[in-house]
Protein backbone atom coordinates (compact mmCIF):
# COMPACT_ATOMS: atom_id res chain seq x y z
CA UNK A 1 0.00 0.00 0.00
CA UNK A 2 1.17 3.36 -1.08
CA UNK A 3 2.22 5.77 1.47
CA UNK A 4 -0.26 8.38 2.15
CA UNK A 5 1.49 11.88 2.40
CA UNK A 6 2.46 12.71 5.64
CA UNK A 7 0.66 16.08 6.39
CA UNK A 8 -2.73 14.01 5.97
CA UNK A 9 -1.42 10.76 7.53
CA UNK A 10 -0.61 13.37 10.60
CA UNK A 11 -4.37 14.45 10.43
CA UNK A 12 -5.75 11.15 10.48
CA UNK A 13 -3.70 9.99 13.36
CA UNK A 14 -4.79 12.64 15.79
CA UNK A 15 -8.40 12.38 14.72
CA UNK A 16 -8.39 8.94 14.90
CA UNK A 17 -7.32 9.47 18.83
CA UNK A 18 -10.43 11.57 19.22
CA UNK A 19 -13.45 9.80 21.34
CA UNK A 20 -16.43 8.24 18.84
CA UNK A 21 -13.91 8.95 15.30
CA UNK A 22 -12.34 5.85 13.90
CA UNK A 23 -9.60 5.69 11.23
CA UNK A 24 -11.95 5.57 8.57
CA UNK A 25 -14.24 8.81 9.68
CA UNK A 26 -10.36 10.16 10.68
CA UNK A 27 -9.59 9.91 7.03
CA UNK A 28 -12.66 11.00 5.89
CA UNK A 29 -12.18 14.47 7.96
CA UNK A 30 -8.95 14.65 6.66
CA UNK A 31 -10.06 14.38 2.85
CA UNK A 32 -13.02 16.82 3.70
CA UNK A 33 -10.70 19.49 4.92
CA UNK A 34 -8.53 18.95 1.86
CA UNK A 35 -11.35 20.39 -0.09
CA UNK A 36 -12.30 23.37 1.85
CA UNK A 37 -10.91 26.80 1.60
CA UNK A 38 -7.49 27.20 3.72
CA UNK A 39 -8.91 29.50 5.54
CA UNK A 40 -11.55 26.91 6.85
CA UNK A 41 -8.30 24.97 7.88
CA UNK A 42 -7.08 27.43 9.82
CA UNK A 43 -10.03 28.57 11.49
CA UNK A 44 -10.64 25.04 12.43
CA UNK A 45 -6.72 24.67 13.65
CA UNK A 46 -7.23 27.99 15.80
CA UNK A 47 -9.88 27.52 17.69
CA UNK A 48 -8.56 24.14 18.60
CA UNK A 49 -5.34 26.07 19.68
CA UNK A 50 -7.07 28.72 21.35
CA UNK A 51 -9.42 26.18 23.53
CA UNK A 52 -8.17 26.63 26.69
CA UNK A 53 -7.53 30.39 26.18
CA UNK A 54 -9.24 32.60 28.58
CA UNK A 55 -10.68 29.57 30.14
CA UNK A 56 -10.69 28.87 34.37
CA UNK A 57 -11.77 25.86 36.61
CA UNK A 58 -14.17 27.72 38.80
CA UNK A 59 -13.04 27.69 42.12
CA UNK A 60 -16.59 27.13 43.72
CA UNK A 61 -18.36 24.82 41.29
CA UNK A 62 -15.17 23.42 38.97
CA UNK A 63 -16.82 23.80 36.07
CA UNK A 64 -15.16 25.56 33.15
CA UNK A 65 -15.44 28.85 32.88
CA UNK A 66 -14.23 32.25 31.54
CA UNK A 67 -14.13 34.05 35.36
CA UNK A 68 -13.66 32.96 38.48
CA UNK A 69 -15.96 32.38 40.12
CA UNK A 70 -17.72 31.20 36.40
CA UNK A 71 -20.94 33.00 34.88
CA UNK A 72 -23.62 30.55 36.84
CA UNK A 73 -21.80 31.27 39.78
CA UNK A 74 -21.93 34.96 39.69
CA UNK A 75 -25.57 35.04 38.25
CA UNK A 76 -28.39 36.38 40.27
CA UNK A 77 -31.29 35.49 37.98
CA UNK A 78 -30.51 31.70 38.85
CA UNK A 79 -31.42 29.56 41.88
CA UNK A 80 -28.93 29.63 44.45
CA UNK A 81 -30.65 27.42 47.10
CA UNK A 82 -29.82 24.05 44.80
CA UNK A 83 -26.71 22.59 44.18
CA UNK A 84 -26.47 19.60 41.24
CA UNK A 85 -23.70 17.51 41.50
CA UNK A 86 -22.41 16.13 38.74
CA UNK A 87 -19.61 14.12 37.44
CA UNK A 88 -17.72 16.00 34.51
CA UNK A 89 -18.28 19.34 33.16
CA UNK A 90 -20.03 17.60 30.02
CA UNK A 91 -22.81 17.04 32.48
CA UNK A 92 -23.48 20.52 33.43
CA UNK A 93 -24.35 21.10 29.67
CA UNK A 94 -26.68 18.71 29.68
CA UNK A 95 -28.42 19.53 32.36
CA UNK A 96 -28.26 23.35 31.46
CA UNK A 97 -30.10 21.88 27.95
CA UNK A 98 -32.91 20.46 29.84
CA UNK A 99 -33.74 23.71 31.63
CA UNK A 100 -31.80 23.25 35.24
CA UNK A 101 -31.09 26.74 36.66
CA UNK A 102 -29.78 26.20 39.84
CA UNK A 103 -25.88 25.81 41.11
CA UNK A 104 -23.74 22.97 39.86
CA UNK A 105 -20.99 20.93 41.55
CA UNK A 106 -18.57 19.10 39.42
CA UNK A 107 -16.68 16.29 41.34
CA UNK A 108 -14.52 15.26 38.61
CA UNK A 109 -15.64 11.46 38.77
CA UNK A 110 -16.89 9.15 40.29
CA UNK A 111 -15.69 7.02 43.60
CA UNK A 112 -13.56 3.30 41.23
CA UNK A 113 -11.64 1.04 43.43
CA UNK A 114 -11.36 -0.56 40.01
CA UNK A 115 -9.64 2.12 38.74
CA UNK A 116 -7.83 3.40 41.88
CA UNK A 117 -9.60 6.91 42.08
CA UNK A 118 -10.81 7.17 45.89
CA UNK A 119 -13.20 9.77 47.88
CA UNK A 120 -9.85 12.01 47.85
CA UNK A 121 -9.52 11.98 44.01
CA UNK A 122 -12.52 13.85 43.59
CA UNK A 123 -13.97 17.11 44.90
CA UNK A 124 -16.15 15.58 47.47
CA UNK A 125 -14.28 17.18 50.62
CA UNK A 126 -14.82 20.69 48.72
CA UNK A 127 -18.64 20.59 47.94
CA UNK A 128 -18.91 19.23 51.43
CA UNK A 129 -17.10 22.72 52.78
CA UNK A 130 -19.19 24.40 50.25
CA UNK A 131 -22.53 22.59 51.04
CA UNK A 132 -21.21 23.70 55.14
CA UNK A 133 -20.18 27.61 54.49
CA UNK A 134 -23.38 28.44 52.24
CA UNK A 135 -25.89 26.14 54.75
CA UNK A 136 -28.01 29.35 55.13
CA UNK A 137 -28.49 29.80 51.38
CA UNK A 138 -28.32 25.86 50.33
CA UNK A 139 -31.61 24.07 50.77
CA UNK A 140 -31.68 21.21 48.77
CA UNK A 141 -28.40 18.73 47.09
CA UNK A 142 -29.89 17.36 43.83
CA UNK A 143 -27.42 14.23 43.34
CA UNK A 144 -26.83 13.80 39.25
CA UNK A 145 -24.16 10.94 39.04
CA UNK A 146 -24.76 8.84 36.43
CA UNK A 147 -27.15 5.84 36.72
CA UNK A 148 -23.77 3.37 36.74
CA UNK A 149 -22.66 0.75 39.80
CA UNK A 150 -20.01 3.32 40.66
CA UNK A 151 -22.32 6.61 40.23
CA UNK A 152 -24.63 5.28 42.90
CA UNK A 153 -22.09 4.58 44.68
CA UNK A 154 -20.95 7.94 44.73
CA UNK A 155 -24.21 9.32 45.18
CA UNK A 156 -24.28 6.81 48.64
CA UNK A 157 -21.41 8.17 49.86
CA UNK A 158 -21.38 11.82 49.38
CA UNK A 159 -24.92 11.46 50.92
CA UNK A 160 -23.74 10.03 54.13
CA UNK A 161 -21.31 12.52 54.50
CA UNK A 162 -24.13 15.47 54.03
CA UNK A 163 -26.43 13.92 56.38
CA UNK A 164 -25.79 15.75 59.47
CA UNK A 165 -26.53 18.83 57.53
CA UNK A 166 -30.17 19.57 58.14
CA UNK A 167 -30.42 19.52 53.71
CA UNK A 168 -32.51 17.90 51.66
CA UNK A 169 -30.47 15.72 49.39
CA UNK A 170 -32.18 14.28 46.60
CA UNK A 171 -31.36 11.89 43.74
CA UNK A 172 -32.75 11.97 39.96
CA UNK A 173 -35.53 9.88 39.12
CA UNK A 174 -34.88 6.53 37.12
CA UNK A 175 -37.41 5.10 35.06
CA UNK A 176 -38.70 4.91 31.41
CA UNK A 177 -36.83 7.14 28.90
CA UNK A 178 -39.24 9.18 26.86
CA UNK A 179 -39.78 7.94 23.54
CA UNK A 180 -38.25 4.48 24.77
CA UNK A 181 -40.21 1.13 24.45
CA UNK A 182 -41.68 -0.76 27.28
CA UNK A 183 -40.81 -4.13 25.42
CA UNK A 184 -36.36 -2.99 25.50
CA UNK A 185 -36.92 -1.72 28.42
CA UNK A 186 -34.14 -3.81 31.01
CA UNK A 187 -35.30 -5.27 34.22
CA UNK A 188 -33.68 -3.08 36.95
CA UNK A 189 -35.30 0.35 34.84
CA UNK A 190 -38.66 -1.02 34.48
CA UNK A 191 -38.65 -2.26 38.37
CA UNK A 192 -37.11 1.52 39.11
CA UNK A 193 -40.08 2.79 37.04
CA UNK A 194 -42.06 0.62 39.33
CA UNK A 195 -40.83 1.39 42.35
CA UNK A 196 -41.28 4.84 41.16
CA UNK A 197 -44.55 5.71 39.83
CA UNK A 198 -46.84 8.52 40.21
CA UNK A 199 -50.69 9.17 40.67
CA UNK A 200 -51.98 10.53 37.20
CA UNK B 1 -29.64 27.75 29.04
CA UNK B 2 -26.03 29.51 30.30
CA UNK B 3 -23.88 30.47 27.70
CA UNK B 4 -20.77 28.11 27.11
CA UNK B 5 -17.62 29.85 27.38
CA UNK B 6 -16.79 31.58 23.89
CA UNK B 7 -13.92 29.02 23.30
CA UNK B 8 -15.55 25.59 23.66
CA UNK B 9 -18.03 27.05 21.96
CA UNK B 10 -15.97 27.61 19.01
CA UNK B 11 -14.83 24.30 19.17
CA UNK B 12 -17.52 22.74 18.70
CA UNK B 13 -19.05 24.93 15.99
CA UNK B 14 -15.90 24.23 14.43
CA UNK B 15 -16.02 20.49 14.64
CA UNK B 16 -20.05 20.26 14.47
CA UNK B 17 -19.16 21.24 10.74
CA UNK B 18 -17.15 18.07 10.14
CA UNK B 19 -18.73 14.96 8.28
CA UNK B 20 -19.91 12.39 10.47
CA UNK B 21 -19.18 14.27 13.77
CA UNK B 22 -23.13 16.19 15.19
CA UNK B 23 -23.23 18.78 17.78
CA UNK B 24 -23.05 15.97 20.53
CA UNK B 25 -20.27 14.34 19.30
CA UNK B 26 -18.30 17.98 18.69
CA UNK B 27 -19.34 18.29 22.65
CA UNK B 28 -17.87 15.22 23.57
CA UNK B 29 -14.45 15.97 21.69
CA UNK B 30 -14.18 19.67 23.20
CA UNK B 31 -14.50 18.27 26.38
CA UNK B 32 -12.52 15.15 25.97
CA UNK B 33 -9.44 17.74 24.56
CA UNK B 34 -10.15 20.07 27.84
CA UNK B 35 -8.97 17.08 29.57
CA UNK B 36 -5.89 16.42 27.70
CA UNK B 37 -2.72 18.17 28.50
CA UNK B 38 -1.67 21.69 26.59
CA UNK B 39 0.92 19.64 24.22
CA UNK B 40 -1.57 17.20 23.05
CA UNK B 41 -4.27 20.15 22.18
CA UNK B 42 -1.07 21.48 19.99
CA UNK B 43 -0.48 19.18 18.19
CA UNK B 44 -3.77 18.61 16.65
CA UNK B 45 -3.99 21.97 16.41
CA UNK B 46 -0.98 21.93 14.48
CA UNK B 47 -1.59 18.85 12.40
CA UNK B 48 -4.49 20.58 10.88
CA UNK B 49 -2.33 23.79 10.35
CA UNK B 50 -0.19 21.83 8.51
CA UNK B 51 -2.22 19.52 6.46
CA UNK B 52 -1.83 21.79 3.04
CA UNK B 53 1.91 22.23 3.78
CA UNK B 54 4.32 20.46 1.19
CA UNK B 55 1.35 18.74 -0.37
CA UNK B 56 0.62 19.42 -4.66
CA UNK B 57 -2.17 18.09 -6.76
CA UNK B 58 -0.46 16.03 -9.70
CA UNK B 59 -0.44 17.30 -12.64
CA UNK B 60 -0.78 13.39 -13.92
CA UNK B 61 -3.48 11.50 -12.00
CA UNK B 62 -4.75 14.46 -9.53
CA UNK B 63 -4.43 12.38 -6.56
CA UNK B 64 -2.64 14.18 -3.51
CA UNK B 65 0.95 14.01 -3.58
CA UNK B 66 4.41 15.10 -1.84
CA UNK B 67 5.63 15.60 -5.06
CA UNK B 68 4.60 16.35 -8.56
CA UNK B 69 4.10 13.79 -10.45
CA UNK B 70 3.27 12.02 -7.41
CA UNK B 71 4.69 9.04 -5.73
CA UNK B 72 2.50 6.84 -7.42
CA UNK B 73 2.62 7.95 -10.74
CA UNK B 74 6.83 8.11 -10.05
CA UNK B 75 6.93 4.54 -8.46
CA UNK B 76 9.06 2.01 -10.85
CA UNK B 77 7.58 -1.24 -8.39
CA UNK B 78 3.93 -0.41 -10.22
CA UNK B 79 2.13 -1.58 -12.97
CA UNK B 80 2.06 1.41 -15.15
CA UNK B 81 -0.34 -0.56 -18.09
CA UNK B 82 -3.48 -0.04 -16.03
CA UNK B 83 -5.47 3.38 -14.68
CA UNK B 84 -7.88 3.06 -12.30
CA UNK B 85 -10.71 6.00 -12.89
CA UNK B 86 -11.45 6.85 -9.50
CA UNK B 87 -14.17 9.84 -8.11
CA UNK B 88 -12.06 11.53 -5.12
CA UNK B 89 -8.53 10.54 -3.66
CA UNK B 90 -10.37 8.92 -0.56
CA UNK B 91 -11.09 6.56 -3.34
CA UNK B 92 -7.09 5.78 -3.88
CA UNK B 93 -6.67 4.71 -0.47
CA UNK B 94 -9.74 2.41 -0.47
CA UNK B 95 -8.16 0.71 -3.18
CA UNK B 96 -4.55 1.09 -2.07
CA UNK B 97 -5.96 -0.73 0.77
CA UNK B 98 -7.22 -3.51 -1.68
CA UNK B 99 -4.16 -4.02 -3.01
CA UNK B 100 -4.84 -2.41 -6.55
CA UNK B 101 -0.96 -1.47 -7.52
CA UNK B 102 -1.25 0.14 -10.97
CA UNK B 103 -1.92 3.66 -11.96
CA UNK B 104 -4.72 6.19 -10.60
CA UNK B 105 -6.66 8.58 -12.63
CA UNK B 106 -8.64 11.10 -10.17
CA UNK B 107 -11.71 12.73 -11.89
CA UNK B 108 -12.96 14.69 -8.83
CA UNK B 109 -16.64 13.94 -8.91
CA UNK B 110 -19.40 12.65 -11.16
CA UNK B 111 -21.55 14.29 -14.28
CA UNK B 112 -24.61 15.36 -12.20
CA UNK B 113 -27.06 17.56 -14.07
CA UNK B 114 -28.95 17.67 -10.99
CA UNK B 115 -26.17 19.56 -9.22
CA UNK B 116 -25.39 21.16 -12.35
CA UNK B 117 -21.82 19.21 -12.57
CA UNK B 118 -21.12 18.72 -16.26
CA UNK B 119 -17.89 17.02 -18.07
CA UNK B 120 -16.16 19.85 -18.32
CA UNK B 121 -16.24 20.28 -14.57
CA UNK B 122 -14.25 17.18 -14.18
CA UNK B 123 -10.57 15.49 -15.41
CA UNK B 124 -12.11 13.83 -18.29
CA UNK B 125 -10.38 15.54 -21.04
CA UNK B 126 -7.11 15.01 -18.79
CA UNK B 127 -8.20 11.58 -18.71
CA UNK B 128 -8.73 10.77 -22.34
CA UNK B 129 -5.64 13.33 -23.28
CA UNK B 130 -3.35 11.08 -21.04
CA UNK B 131 -4.45 7.81 -22.16
CA UNK B 132 -3.89 9.01 -25.71
CA UNK B 133 -0.21 10.35 -25.01
CA UNK B 134 0.36 7.04 -23.33
CA UNK B 135 -1.17 4.66 -25.91
CA UNK B 136 2.28 2.53 -26.05
CA UNK B 137 2.01 1.91 -22.32
CA UNK B 138 -1.39 1.82 -21.20
CA UNK B 139 -3.36 -1.55 -21.46
CA UNK B 140 -6.28 -1.45 -19.16
CA UNK B 141 -8.72 1.53 -17.80
CA UNK B 142 -10.57 0.14 -14.73
CA UNK B 143 -13.65 2.39 -14.24
CA UNK B 144 -14.00 2.53 -10.60
CA UNK B 145 -16.64 5.27 -10.00
CA UNK B 146 -19.19 4.37 -7.28
CA UNK B 147 -22.26 1.80 -7.91
CA UNK B 148 -24.33 5.01 -8.17
CA UNK B 149 -26.72 6.17 -10.66
CA UNK B 150 -24.46 9.18 -11.33
CA UNK B 151 -20.85 6.83 -11.10
CA UNK B 152 -22.36 4.49 -13.72
CA UNK B 153 -23.29 7.27 -16.24
CA UNK B 154 -19.73 8.62 -15.48
CA UNK B 155 -18.19 5.16 -16.28
CA UNK B 156 -20.39 4.86 -19.53
CA UNK B 157 -19.50 8.30 -20.86
CA UNK B 158 -15.89 8.11 -20.44
CA UNK B 159 -16.08 4.69 -21.65
CA UNK B 160 -17.65 6.14 -24.56
CA UNK B 161 -14.89 8.40 -25.31
CA UNK B 162 -12.30 6.03 -24.93
CA UNK B 163 -13.79 3.92 -27.44
CA UNK B 164 -11.83 4.48 -30.39
CA UNK B 165 -8.22 3.64 -28.70
CA UNK B 166 -7.49 0.15 -28.43
CA UNK B 167 -7.67 -0.23 -25.09
CA UNK B 168 -9.65 -2.35 -22.70
CA UNK B 169 -11.58 -0.79 -20.35
CA UNK B 170 -13.20 -2.68 -17.44
CA UNK B 171 -15.49 -1.63 -14.78
CA UNK B 172 -15.30 -2.93 -11.03
CA UNK B 173 -17.72 -6.14 -10.55
CA UNK B 174 -20.63 -5.36 -8.83
CA UNK B 175 -22.44 -8.45 -6.02
CA UNK B 176 -22.42 -9.26 -2.98
CA UNK B 177 -20.50 -8.27 -0.38
CA UNK B 178 -18.16 -10.49 1.47
CA UNK B 179 -19.96 -10.92 5.28
CA UNK B 180 -22.81 -10.19 3.54
CA UNK B 181 -26.48 -11.65 3.39
CA UNK B 182 -28.48 -12.72 0.58
CA UNK B 183 -31.42 -12.13 2.86
CA UNK B 184 -30.88 -8.47 3.38
CA UNK B 185 -29.15 -7.78 -0.47
CA UNK B 186 -31.16 -5.01 -2.33
CA UNK B 187 -32.31 -6.82 -5.67
CA UNK B 188 -30.49 -4.77 -7.59
CA UNK B 189 -27.28 -5.87 -6.12
CA UNK B 190 -28.90 -9.37 -6.23
CA UNK B 191 -29.75 -9.49 -9.74
CA UNK B 192 -26.05 -7.91 -10.80
CA UNK B 193 -24.72 -11.03 -9.13
CA UNK B 194 -26.54 -13.34 -10.75
CA UNK B 195 -25.74 -11.55 -14.37
CA UNK B 196 -21.63 -11.98 -13.05
CA UNK B 197 -22.25 -15.54 -11.88
CA UNK B 198 -18.28 -17.53 -12.33
CA UNK B 199 -18.26 -21.08 -12.77
CA UNK B 200 -16.06 -22.43 -9.86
Amino acid sequence: MARLPKSIQKVIDEFSRLPGIGPKSASRIAFYLLSKPTDDIRQLSESVAKLKENLHTCTKCYNYGESDPCEICQANDRDHSSICVVEEPLDVMALERAGFKGMYHVIGGVISPIAGVSADDLRIRELIDRVRAESDTIEEVIMATNPTLEGEATAVFIGEQLQNLKIKITRLARGLPIGGDLEYADELTLSRSLEGRKEV
